[in-house]
């Protein structure tokens, strides 16, 4: 059995997703590569040292570089701050080390492009953390469209509603300045719904016309109590699009959407049938396909088990339900993989630019009250 | 008890569903206007014949201004095809008889205009069969929102998805060309989209971008066996909305979406919670608002019952399940209460042209490929 | 077209049921027999006299006699309490008129047993109001069992729990004293389950074993502010139960089931698959058949459509919703058949002595604390 | 941070769980005691030696007692068939080592009684692997109802349906003899459904009637093609119940439930509303409560959250799913702040046996044809 030593950089929500996911990777998935946990990077060191002992890693750093300099470390997690995507995937790549990051790439075009540049100029396996994508039963759903199952795709229509800024009592935050952040979910989580609809469809898209909306425009002020600022990014992004397979489809992304925890919901249409999934129940696809008899047609709705694989690394039986963090293994074992095998995984770097530019081009359709090519 | 005449011209789908409504009426609803089943058009006289007596009219005729001249008629059924709807819908007002008309009101604005003329010179009442929004439930709904209980209405998305042409393998028809029939969905279905928009956020579009997908171009002869017939209007139909209350959303509309039956989805999302509808469930609605307690949050399903009026003129039990003629005699009571009290009721072609002006609007947007105002 | 004239006596919940399938029949189903409305009967002649206008029959009456002698009257509806459900069928069958009777058929084994040797004098169809076996949904899910769509019947499985009495603070009433009403649930809507469960199966309970359960054991004394009155009647009524056909299966009912508003809910269990539905959405069934793949396996929730007969008397599109007012016309449209066949629909008083003998036996088996034949 | 080394005895399923389960512990709950993976036991060197590395274990043997008589082990993992888990457990409390031990507790209640007896000489803290019971919405559940959320629980009604044994061409196994492994589904999966009931109401069964089905009584005998065996254990097994508190219930559990993965559905009833669960999706659970409005009354969708402890252990947003290995990690860190407390936990072996006694009345229960106290 080889190893890799692994370091991971960040210790919030994806830190501990990626420690968790390093954890059982080698228990669940059997006699691949297996992650050695060797460094843990948090830029506070009181935090840092109590995570390496509970993540169970050899050593912790507050310097990302340590990590990317620690030669016992072959894998490296970029768990930090978008802004900081840019700076430590290129020092990874450069100094040899794979590369898994989590999204978005990056926080403009031409920073993910020095991104690619970097990997291209490696021998490194890159991947993104775009885990919906990474779900067992959504790879079966996948592999059934190519199948043929439900014919022809003919359509993508996805939605990706959270709730996480639905209050309008909530305090104005950085995410809700443009200079600050940049766009809002057209950043945020419009990137999981557009590589969500290349994963699906196996194309790409080519052209659109998009919208904002920002619903709540003042917010208060957490520093000035009764005062308020402005909100001057996108709560909510929709979009018109066209792929280069010829289909077509809708995007639609919102913050402030009451009720929706992670209400990430995609219907792929097909010239005999339609597959559908809903992430707030990942463990399960909706299939339809037309019958003989028209009295037993509906939609199927099928509990993910261990004949959609790796579905059966944790468990023998089905229904018994994958979570999160069995999904992110999952992500793991591909680039792990990858890895092994000298291959790229999907979503890779060069994957990864696609998807920034489909929001840079929503962006600038916005601004410009036109349809546009990405 | 006071009566009315009623006549009915048409005797297929929705000639069936008026007739079936009329004799419901008022075993339903009591002590109101009476409907008295006058005289049925049909233009096979051997079927009107028939239809005549099963479906309990005095008289039957093959000419429509036979129903319009009937003395005993003071309420006229508009159920043929949509080329007529004008010419019937005039004559009608003028002989000073109501109108309830099928929908779409017509097959062009210019068209519309006119019947809306008519129908302003007139002392009548007009209702358009928009009957997804006259369930009684979708009622209930609507006043909740005015009440407040989902706060500040921020956002509409609908969509109207059908399989009825989703076989790639159903020959050609008129429905599939653009001079013979107009648009294909954006006339056909996309109005009751537009409708349910317009109920339920007591606003109207006003500004949108629009997209057509023609996804199966070619289509079998019926006529010539082994050859094919282009098919050149729209199978799907996509657009990004403003509303005048300066709300945004999104329409989607297909007919060839496998495995949706009557697949009209809407969502209303609120400053304080959402609120949903499905029509192939619809005594259902799913309810989402802030709760004080975060372990309880979760959207209801809220199942039609006698305290969602009129509900109660069917049934004294709550769950016990509205049909689609059920909510189709609703409807009829909509305009037997408008013409009782002289005062229109939703929809009157006030409000239907409204409705056909979007969809003229997103045709115009599609071919100018612009943002266009309504 | 041949027609046939019709009493309703009752005018309650199931007596305007009633009319209200009366006056859509035809319309309908049809060139079957037809119904005409003749007289209608209540107690109260105020309200007759206001119902019969707006439920368009005829005439009224006070007295039931007076419908059953009317010469012009071939079909009885019977809608007045249980208590006299006997009286009525038996002198409505010896005078030659053909019965449609509510459930449950009568309030003892010994009374069922009269209306059973009045049915057989005579040359009378019967009918008894068992609506939710006649929904064309179920008759299909019937249809496909008895093709074999799920194999051999293994296993039959029902609830029916309601919230009407869920309320502790509801007062007391003659429904909650066994002296009175005889059984509570086991009388009310047990007889519903069971009549499932024979129609299903096509085999009927012959060994059982049950429990009552009095959840709410005093309620307010509606006369006595202050005081209360036992409850000594039956709020849950469970059984294990056996069949003639061998297989074995469980009944659960209940009035303070807080939530379920028509909880009919049954499960078919078969050697090849499974069958379910919940009246609460009448217009679904799921299934589950094998499927070669197992990617592909899942439940189907399949649509009401015109494939399942006679929902086309209704609609021409699946997915459009029947409503139990169709449902209850269906029903009367089975009986009208039989009429004019002259054989026997299900469930007629044959049938439905059976469902009472299950009660009966039910209940034996609670105050015996045994096992039981039936 | 303080450790405790751990051995796991058996590496199917389960053994593979408890592995996993002890390799995300630490990263998971922070701060605890922290699982040491010491000795993995497997009858097969071979095998042994290679899940040993992939499971992160620093030693593996072949013979049980070599991992309770390991001085770096203070917790042991009971992973073996049932009929071991008498002497494996009673081994290891003897030598005073903590222990996790797999359901069923034992193959008769005798055996479970050697267990208790050797748990209640020790110092150590044991806890039975119900893990259903241990998913944080299902705690959260039962706390909303311990504060009085649905009221006064007035009933349980618990169901465990899968298909592991539906298929009537699987050969014959040791499971389908009674002589081999006693009960059939009343042993293997019944005790999930009591463990819940039990848990949920915070009572225990002490009355009941059974009855035993055996669905398919000859299968395919494995080693002579052509013949057959007989089966002589329960494929189906249901029964009325009391509970200690008084509520009554019904239970029901089967193997040849044609669709059902993870079928373990129950509801619990209140006097002021209802709460429900099915296994199958684990992350929500449906509640109902009585509302001031009837217009928005209805069941709850509940989705799995922060707020609901300890989902927030593994993610910071709702909705984003916990899994089966999420859960077991949640059942072993009930039993690590046991053991730290040195007080025990839900289930230990005095909730154990109270489970296996309800097994063994239902066995004598149908054996002998009457209701028996438990």
């Amino acid at each position: 059995m080889k190893e890799i030593g692994v370091g991971v950089i960040g210790t919030a929500f994806m830190g501990k997703a990626h420690a968790l996911a390093y954890a059982v990777a080698s228990a669940a998935f059997g006699d691949g590569l297996k992650p050695r946990r060797e460094v843990l990077c948090d830029i506070s060191a009181q935090r840092g040292k109590a995570k390496q002992k509970e993540m169970g890693f050899a050593r912790f750093t507050t310097h990302y570089m340590d990590v990317i300099n620690d030669p016992a470390v072959g894998l490296i997690s970029i768990c930090a701050p978008n802004v900081v995507h840019k700076e430590i995937a290129v020092a990874a790549l450069t100094a040899g080390k794979h590369v898994w990051c989590e999204k978005p790439m990056a926080t403009s075009v031409a920073e993910a492009e020095e991104m690619l540049t970097a990997a291209r100029a490696s021998n490194c396996q890159t991947m993104l953390g775009y885990n919906y994508t990474q779900n067992p039963l959504v790879h079966a759903a996948r592999q059934l469209i190519e199948e043929g199952a439900i014919g022809r795709v003919i359509g993508f229509h996805g939605i990706y509603d959270v709730d996480n800024e639905a209050d309008p009592d909530r305090p104005h935050s950085w995410r809700m300045n443009r200079q600050a952040s940049g766009c809002g979910v057209n950043a945020d989580i419009m990137c999981h719904l557009v590589s969500m609809a290349h994963f699906m469809t196996g194309s790409e898209v080519t052209r659109l016309v998009g919208d904002y909306d920002t619903v709540h425009k003042q917010r208060s002020d957490p520093k000035h109590p009764g005062q308020t600022l402005p909100v001057d990014n996108d709560d909510v992004c929709t979009a018109l699009v066209h792929f280069a397979s010829g289909i077509r489809g809708t995007l639609r992304v919102s913050r402030v959407a009451w009720g929706r925890k992670c209400g990430l919901r995609w219907e792929i249409h097909g010239s005999q049938g339609m597959i559908c999934h809903d992430q707030e129940r990942l463990n399960e696809i909706k299939l339809y396909t037309r019958s003989e008899d028209p009295r037993q047609q509906g939609f199927r709705t099928i509990l993910s088990g261990p004949c959609h694989q790796p579905y059966d690394a944790f468990l023998p039986n089905a229904g018994h339900t994958l979570g999160f963090i069995e999904v992110k293994a999952c992500e793991l074992n591909q680039l792990l993989i990858a890895i092994t095998k000298g291959e790229p995984a999907w979503p890779s770097f060069e994957d990864g630019i696609k998807i920034e530019r489909v929001m840079d081009a929503i962006d600038r359709s916005v601004l410009s009250g036109q349809w546009l090519d990405v």
